[in-house]
């Protein structure tokens, strides 16, 4: 659950089906302590509650924006032309294309309004909750350790696979 | 050109370097005498100059949307998003995927807001016209009878490049 | 149910198996109160039944023709050859290939014959008969007030979604 | 240029801009002193034209039809769907897709119309003649002889090249 | 079940698994009392057992040579690299990447060397068959009325589906 | 140039030759006032180098490294693995699939180690220069103005060239 | 299990996910009773523990290194960049885009660093053994009957399947 | 210029129009010493001469097959299925398709005959000189140190490529 007040991390996503995917960004948030806002926003759908979403987006404190969105995505985009925030698009897998159309709808931006894309789907979710974390850290240092410590676990839990292996190959 | 008034049909494109594409929608409204007002306007980069002309296309008498853009192509989608008249993308081919992201991200629209999509490149643009024009005809019953016409002048061309190429097998 | 006379919407599809995704065409038109006929008419099996079919078109009232097809679909290019009215092609992902196959033998047409290209499946159906409503609306303005309180609809419906997340975030 | 009378191959194509292609088919035809006719004739420009020449090509003793096109290359398709004469498909790359787009609207077509499909641009085009002769064998047995004339010719020009490669080398 | 003599058509596979697809190009030549051999035989694995199989296939009364093979797709232009009888290729979606591999890897043949590819999968193994008779029926009239049959029961059974269609709606 | 020290953006490229595409990300960073070093350092063939430059990084005073790479583009994700400050891809196209190659290989990171990708060549460069002073502004507050401003430009500039083109069209 | 000391092939894998597949190359070594070390080492998350291994590799007595790797698949090309011995890459399937991430992110490696790269999941993991062991046949001569034994055996198993077939197809 | 006797590695290629691209082989090769014999053989127009080569090439002294082939690139998997040598592939970009069909033709090998490919074009072609040395040198350890220097060479050019760049930038 997010915090009552002062959300640094706006999760937005196209469509409530994106909801399992845009899960592992908030789990990853709450993991680092990182406030953040969930919320169901179209690009397509209802692109005035977009807009009034994202003008407020710096007076209410936010941070970064992370955008999924699946087929012809547009969330991130849109949401990228009207901040000067940072924008964190996620294509979703969620079209009989394998999520190609939602990757080339996100990162083939124009220059001049960049959209940072990660990877299709939850490997990619869980890293834009990472990234956002990366940029919020070059202000609040206490991220820092975090991230560092982050990237520990990440090796040791691959050394702890290793052993299992092992074991399992000995068997 | 466009006539001072009353025009019929919206040419949107993201760039000024969508003009020599965009330009093939624009003869063929003049060859069918329909008015258009042709504007650049980025879905990125002036979104609310886009969302002000949007908002006042159909009080100001347009009756269809023609929208070209390349790359993460959302110009069709971010229009389709804010008027109900029908909105026609063409995808450009402006990156160096050959056109395939400004199709993926044109056509690949969420249900509840159509973009009828066209061929990529200039064949697209003029059929964006004729399109229109067609959509036009459901009322404008003039219309009917050029766009008979036409269908029968694009047989007729063909025959008459077969006659040139009889001449020129025979000699 | 489609009524009995004087349909204005023709719902096209090259095969039986298509029918599951064209019955999101035929729900949506329904809603509109939109009559509509629907047919199994192969462009590569059939072809003299769709061109009888399409040269009647006109003269028995139809308004737009919308064609779902898989594979190398021609049924929306061979329907737009042969007719003037406005053609929507829905691609059906029913081969291997994720529907990229019928999504670039839908939209790639030569100039001079468009198709109104769509999403792939069940997406680009429902659009389909949005997209038609929007054409026919042109004429027919009792249809515009459908199409905002749609259009109001989806954004209501997204809204909602939020009020959801939200609680169940807070729970 | 082909004789004037008893033509057993039709050589189609969708537009004039693909002659330069389609050559390759004749010169090969030529080569084999297999007599053919070649017309542009468009799926999507001039349906009936194409009706016509398919309906009238058995009786007029054609007996294979190559059919060239691009972009959403329907011709051989709708060629094969009105006649039970075998028809071969050549993919032109006349789209900013690479052939791909013509080559799926080709080659994936539904069961009970197959297009026998052959490579992208001139090699497909030579081959195509290729096949045709191979087929007309079956039952001309005097082409046999030339195909298997060719063949060898294949593996000579393959030599010879071998021989010239290794002179360069040595010198 | 094949005959036990002068098969007129091979049906060739490069792995067992393949049978289930190929079984459709059997089951289409059974239906059209066409004679066949069916076997497995892989470019890859057995190319002796393969060589030995194409060189004495025109002696032994082939007339037409049906490969189907997935992946790396081989075998067709290995077979018709060695044969001047017509080569037909079969995609076959064995491998990650949705038959795309399979279909590059049998279509895109050198100039001199044609395969007739058809769709990917099981609408290509039928076709596959089709395309069999209709060069033998250049030959052996007889086919040619079984053809024009076929062709008249394709359009048959989609007015059969239609009339099912119209009750369906109309219940 | 950039300043002799403390620079706080690393714009490193795996060959030589992706240097006029990179020089855009310095132009960008340039224009915004923001120091930054530019270095060549192979992921493959210099990955000593690349490990020394990225472990002394932070304590260098770096707060964002960017990372432009052609073909198996490993370079973003190389450095990623090796630092906690935030990456940023820059895929290139300079191998013969156009950059898709570039791209995938820059995006779809495994969870944990994200790389923020932007668009393929030239438009990409320059948003990664606006995205690094995006995340910068973060911290120094006086780059959220001339975010602001550069944003207005742009919009500024689309508007001009509409001027640009309305003189065009009623010369 | 892999022998207790001097193993002449590494296995590495970028996550314990990919160990399915990786199975099938331990397998195929066991077959040919080449000894070998199998290890998850993420290019990514553990890029120390990769170097580590990599640069005692040699000395260690292993010969040859095979990688598999998924998505932004690095692991094969930062190995390949560590060491002069050869190195395999087997591309695997666990994204959305089929596979094609994984092989181009493994095939396209730069001039000077080569990954020899084999198909994409289970076929390409029992290759990379295959090839492994031709590798080191170039100096253990005692392979080089395993290897003939083998190929007969596949040619073998062929026939043994098509005896089958026939046994099938006659009853 | 290859030496006049026991060449240890065949650079065969599909069609002489491939020789730019395999000549970067044999520059490599020569590079380092290696004794070489350059080919054309095609696996579709001279199959029993690929044959011949390939039946003798063990005995002849050969250790180690390398194949270039574009389009349905078969060479190296028919070379593949003749002998227990390493046989390493090099797709070649010579279609429409950009080298996409050579790749997945040349890559997507069944199990039990793998093909090591490298990446498309010339950087694959200097690529598979390397993977032959260091196959090599598993027996000639004296190539050992040959491929150690290159590999600092590499390191040492970027290096030196960095020093131009630095003086470029403070010019």
């Amino acid at each position: 659950m997010s915090a009552p007040k002062k959300p640094q991390v706006a999760i937005l996503m196209g469509s409530d089906s994106d909801l399992e995917v845009m899960n592992e960004t908030a789990q990853v948030l709450k993991d680092f302590k990182v406030l953040y806002e969930m919320k169901v926003l179209s690009a397509h759908r209802s692109p005035e509650d977009v807009q009034r979403f994202v003008k407020q987006a710096k007076s209410r404190g936010f941070k970064v924006m992370i955008c999924g969105a699946g087929g012809a995505a547009h969330l991130a985009g849109v949401v990228a032309a009207q901040t000067t925030l940072p924008v964190i698009g996620v294509p979703i897998n969620s079209s009989a294309l394998g999520g190609l159309d939602a990757l080339l709808a996100t990162v083939q931006m124009p220059a001049g309004i960049p959209v940072a894309t990660v990877a299709i789907g939850k490997a990619g979710a869980r890293n834009a909750a990472i990234l956002a974390c990366q940029m919020l850290s070059l202000k609040e240092t206490s991220l820092q350790g975090k991230l560092a410590k982050f990237k520990q676990n990440l090796a040791a839990s691959i050394r702890k696979k290793n052993d299992h292996l092992k074991k399992q190959l000995q068997s």
